[in-house]
């Protein structure tokens, strides 16, 4: 599977609604919990949720993660491939497997 | 700019650690929620952060926004592109140019 | 049970570290935002938390809470007593027993 | 000032709607996140907020709060007492008067 590179429409949006201004990193961190939360909202008294809203919420919570990342000079997939190294180190297979515990009670 | 796919990688780090088994959408939601979190500790008290720790704390959100992606079978870019065009029937350009209101406010 | 006033020693805690400076309205609010996060951390894997943790963290957001308030001017007791007779005539006994929809759907 | 105490009223709130077996200490975790996400909406995109709006928010926060206070038989004035004296302890004032930073980088 390929990945759909939204940055062009997204950038595109911004730029015709001049809303460039209002996303200073601080701003967009906000809006990432903002949006978190109302994802967090479908699951506040059920472990089921509606696909259809989870799919709009989820979209929310990138939109604003990939306009932060284009803030910083970053790429999303980058990103987190980068931090996929640090943790591989903090969470070895052999002892992280099947355990949820954080990496510092393994 | 092409956008890495680290799908691959993540559903291996997953797979090894046998943890596919704690990422049930509620609890990837409450982990984009959690992440999110620490990304805004960043800007807490100030508007300006390291930026090396943004990069990691955007990276978490951005891991756990992938996987829940993954479990609900859609792809991130698309899931961006598919919102755009509802949020662009919400804030008309020529509307929202230069404001930060909310659709019904315009 | 008698509600312990906690106000007259935060305050004190706060002026003695000369901490006002930081404690605006948006800087109260990112920081219940955050502590609340650290609360849902505890429930991330699992719907049961080690207690003394939770007791803590929850006291965390609580203290936000209560300087957001004195910030404000307002009585913590009083405002959740104001916000509760809006909420009683959104959600209705007979219309909202055993259901925990939102207001809309009811 | 005299704290009013909204508990007896809370409960009976609750109970005429039969909600408690909603409230499980994890399902108001989320709750507080969530309701705290409303209250920093206020200020996504400024520092200022409407006043009455912070009110209904913070209300609402501090709702939940209460309610998972009251669940793990805890008292929310003496919640936060208990934490301030270990908060005391690692914020000594003559080290952190006027900075912001973490215990660990004072």
């Amino acid at each position: 599977m390929s990945t759909e590179d939204p940055l062009p429409q997204l950038r595109a949006f911004v730029d015709e609604r001049d809303w460039a201004q209002f996303h200073t990193p601080a701003n967009l961190a906000k809006s990432i919990s903002i949006e978190a939360a109302e994802l967090l909202e479908l699951f506040q008294w059920s472990e089921d949720a509606d696909e259809a809203k989870v799919r709009e919420e989820l979209a929310d919570v990138l939109t604003y993660c990939f306009l932060l990342a284009d803030r910083i000079g970053a790429e999303p997939g980058q990103l987190i491939l980068d931090k996929l190294s640090l943790t591989r180190a903090k969470y070895p297979a052999e002892k992280a497997r099947g355990r949820s515990d954080k990496y510092d009670r393994l």
